[in-house]
């Protein structure tokens, strides 16, 4: 077995350089056996087929409790998928049109490798993070963050979030991870992590920005491995006609050879399917099929190991959307109410009395933020509860000092009476009724 | 947050000494910290509720794109689970019943704690490795097991796998995990991994053999806390009329204040719903409600840091079955299949010659296991792949020197032609034709 493994290494090393000395300890361990997966692939074809442990009809197809299979309206081939395994990368025909999702109408998209399927979006950061994170390593997160970032590889993993403000004086600040990174010994790989639309945020940046942040980037990759984890869980959800929409992960892809984009997405906010528990990995990498392989035993090995194969069902569901000719248009339903909720909240938002709550920069996404002055002192869980039970009003708190309203779940006409009711707890909680 | 961690270990320490010795360092150090879905919880009652990242129509209900949802036929309630997020524990409702399913018609069953739901059974695996695996920890498997195994626990979290052999001149052997840990310091915690009916053995053992087998799991309790997983993918498939059917599980909870048995099952296998993943991971102890709690935080805050939340459309789908009231009488029928093939292969399995095919003691599940006589020489893996070229067939091999043919994906009037062909096939490379 370690036979192949030292395989594996040894073409990663070879063709990526950068990506495997950003390897995490588990990372450089893991490799696919070639066990009961691997041999049910070669055997497919056989007329005596008696590899693989599902139960079917003998001739391969599923046979569905028929109290399960009376909720599901599918062809029999897409049937005899969503109850048997999927293939631990994903069925091949989701990952392709997925990588085509991505690419929409891009003129002359970048090649990258085909997007690997995962249990939702946090599964596929669980695998990055076993993949790159591990003791020590340095993780660059701007703030403030998903609270999920650190357990995912800090608690987990033991990797070090290093952090450094998202915005200064109200503006987005492009060199956040350069300057979390500042005091990291040279070629000390790093891995960091871009959020946009963002959470807890609902920013995007402006070209200008962007423009700027690349190049902070690239700074960086002079020093080092530099992994960028592009997590577009709110992919394209962006309300402001100036601000670029495409995934930052584009303008990354094959700028620097120390440089390794990995976009993280998914079916669960950008096609409203949470449940399903869908998610992708994509390498922002051009490599060749050997290259490509090995690359593929590390993520199959740790997802094998982890969850065994990502979910069959929802992934022919999703399968329905993108094969329908109809995905585009009726995701553009979605964030044409997500924009209408967007445009709703602005006069609430624009009326805050900025000595107790300020609007951290939104233009996008599915939350704002908003700030208390430090000078207050009012705790962001106590005007949280305070929230709760006088003014039956729900918001999220985030130390030291935020406050999150989520516009996704709130409809258009009660977003104003909530930002007006959290305003007035604000106020009562400061002593200033 | 680290206050939260230490209340969640006292708690732990106090109520379950030994599980909280078994605790590896990262199941030390995971607790669900107080941040979004905690908060969400807490808002759940509020008229203007702005916490969770849930696309709705702003009253809480689902908004799926039209081409998945008109794939699903569901109630309304149900199409909101389907299409929004999972608990992290799972849905109440669906633990509830899986406990009840769990029990059947027991008479006086013992307490456990409630189905914490996962992403199929080898991500409660990940969980169980997680908890009480980590680095030199010692994990009991008798030989030959499910490669998975290893890499879950070895691989990944840097346990060490002990074995000895689950057969002894081709009798089950029920001390085989005594005889693993046999030079394993007294005091120091283990993991042993139960099997029954197992793959790729195909075997549950006898009356005699369980009581035997629990004695020597006791006898292990008294040097040392031991987690006992029982992996019960393949629960009840048995199909002689004289070995239990029950789970070994309830033979062992409540048996000893050292022992921790815990239960892993689920839909894959049990309802034959492999690409929904839908697992379970049930502790064999009763505990309080403070206890229950502090151990979810652990469960919990593992399952959101690798998968987010459990897949919320196979749940409501596995529920279906479980409220139709004929979940018993479905299930019957596939195992009345299952037996089937048990009886169709009997034949052949019998004329097999045993100076090239032994048969390992199989009663129940899905797998045949033969062995081919150590004299022969043959690389089983070699031996597989001249089954694929000239006999049309598909079996899967384990070293040293086994055979495993799945009886589940095979019609049961292509069985014997399949033992046959796989008998020509090692007389060919044996060189006696």
């Amino acid at each position: 077995m370690s036979e192949i493994r030292e395989q594996v290494n040894r073409t990663l090393e070879s063709a990526t350089p950068a990506l495997y000395a950003a390897l995490s300890p588990l990372g450089r361990r893991m490799f696919y056996p070639a066990d009961i997966p691997v041999q049910a692939q070669e055997a497919r074809q056989t007329t005596f087929n008696g590899t693989i442990g599902i139960f079917t009809d003998g001739r391969g197809n599923a046979v569905p409790l028929p109290s399960m299979d009376a909720v599901l309206t599918l062809s029999e081939d897409d049937r005899n998928r969503a109850f048997l395994y999927s293939p631990v990368p994903g069925f091949e025909e989701l990952r392709t049109l997925w990588g085509d999702w991505q690419r929409d109408d891009m003129a002359d998209a970048p090649a990258t490798c085909l997007p690997f399927a995962t249990a939702g979006l946090a599964h596929a950061l669980s695998i990055i993070a076993d993949l790159f994170g591990g003791e020590g390593r340095a993780i660059a997160i701007p703030t403030p963050f998903w609270g999920n970032y650190r357990q995912n590889f800090e608690l987990r993993t033991g990797a070090v979030v290093r952090s450094a403000p998202a915005y200064h004086e109200g503006r987005f600040n492009p060199r956040a991870i350069e300057e979390a990174l500042a005091d990291l010994p040279s070629g000390e790989p790093a891995v960091a992590m871009l959020n946009f639309p963002s959470n807890p945020g609902g920013y995007s940046p402006t070209r200008e920005e962007r423009e700027e942040l690349k190049r902070s980037l690239l700074r960086i990759a002079d020093q080092r491995p530099l992994v960028t984890v592009h997590d577009d869980a709110y992919n394209e959800l962006v309300y402001e006609a100036g601000v670029p929409k495409r995934s930052f992960f584009w303008d990354m892809v094959g700028t620097h050879e120390q440089l390794i984009p990995i976009k993280v997405d998914g079916a669960t906010k950008e096609f409203a399917f949470f449940g399903g528990r869908v998610g992708f990995l994509t390498f922002g990498l051009d490599l060749d099929a050997t290259t490509t392989e090995a690359l593929e035993s590390k993520l199959k090995s740790i997802s094998r190991a982890t969850i065994g194969s990502p979910v069959a069902t929802s992934q022919v569901i999703l399968l329905q959307a993108l094969r329908s000719g109809k995905a585009r248009e009726e995701v553009e339903q979605i964030r044409a109410i997500a924009a209408e909720r967007y445009q709703a909240i602005q006069p609430a938002l624009a009326a805050l009395d900025p000595t107790l709550l300020r609007l951290l920069p939104f233009n996008s996404g599915f939350f704002v933020l908003l700030e208390m002055p430090a000078e207050l002192g009012l705790d962001p869980h106590a005007v949280r509860k305070h929230l709760i039970e006088h003014y039956s009003t729900g918001i999220v708190s985030i130390s030291p000092r935020y406050l999150r309203i989520a516009t996704c779940s709130v409809a258009a006409d009660a977003l104003p009476e909530l930002v007006a009711r959290v305003e007035r707890g604000v106020r009562e909680l400061a002593g200033r009724r």
